[in-house]
C-alpha cells in the first residue's frame, strides 16, 4: 500500500471562523469552498475543514476532546517560529507552549487553532523542504 | 506561507503495538525507528508515532479524548476499501463505520487505530493520486 495520507479533516464548530483563521493566520487559500466544507491543496494531500458534527456523523463516532495528535508546520528559520506563532495568535490561536529548544534540537512551539487542534510551529534545519512544500525526513 | 504540513504526530500508548499496526496493517516501513519514536516518510510530509505522554509534554497540553479529526487513506477502487479495512481490522483496528456510499459520492468507511486515531479508507475516483502517492484535489 502507498505510504500516503490523502486527506486530513479537521472538525470545526464554526466553519467561517476556522476558514478566517487558516486564511488570515497561515495565509492559505482554499482550492474549494462552500458553506459546508473547505478544502486546501497541500503538499501532496488535501486539508479539509468540516463541521464537527458532520465529521462525527460521517465517521460513526462523536467528537471527544482534542485527541493525542499534532500537526506541524516547519519554517525556514528559528526567528520565523516566533513570528509565525505571533501571527497565528493574532488570527485566533491560543499558545499551548511558547517556543523553545527541545532536547532533540531545533526550535519549536505549539498553538491551538480556534477549535483546539494542535499545531507545532518548528524550525528543523535537518529536514529539507522543497519549493512545492514537500518535506523530507533526514537526521 | 507555504500550504504545507511537515509532520503529523500521533500520540500512542504503546509504540511497539502502534508500529506493528502501521507496518502490518498499512504495510508501511519506517524511515527511522528508535525505542522512543518512529517516523514514516509519506507523500510530501512525515508521519510520526510518539509516546502520548511525550507528545503531551512537548505540546504543553495533556492528551484528551480522540479529538475531532480524521486522516484519510484513499485507495484506487471501491473493492479495495473493504479489503483494506479488513486487513486493518486484522492488524488491530476497530471499525467505526462500515464502508458505504456517502451523499457526496464514492465509497468509504472508518476505522480507529489501536490508540483510537480515526482513519477513513476511501475510494474517490475524482482525486488523482500519482505514483509517489501525491493526492490532488479535483471535483
Amino acid at each position: 500500500m502507498q505510504q500516503q495520507v490523502s486527506l486530513i479533516t479537521l472538525g470545526v464548530t464554526d466553519l467561517e471562523r476556522a476558514l478566517a483563521f487558516y486564511r488570515g493566520g497561515f495565509g492559505w487559500e482554499p482550492v474549494f469552498e462552500t458553506p459546508g466544507i473547505v478544502f486546501f491543496q497541500m503538499n501532496g494531500f488535501v486539508l479539509g475543514l468540516w463541521g464537527k458534527d458532520n465529521l462525527a456523523e460521517d465517521a460513526g463516532r462523536p467528537a471527544n476532546g482534542h485527541g493525542a495528535i499534532a500537526l506541524a508546520h516547519n519554517v525556514s528559520s528559528r526567528e520565523a517560529v516566533d513570528e509565525v506563532m505571533a501571527v497565528l495568535v493574532g488570527a485566533g490561536a491560543t499558545v499551548l507552549r511558547p517556543a523553545d529548544e527541545p532536547p532533540h534540537g531545533g526550535y519549536r512551539g505549539y498553538v491551538a487553532d480556534p477549535d483546539g487542534h494542535a499545531w507545532e510551529i518548528a524550525w528543523n534545519s535537518a529536514w529539507p523542504i522543497d519549493e512545492e512544500g514537500r518535506v523530507q525526513f533526514a537526521i
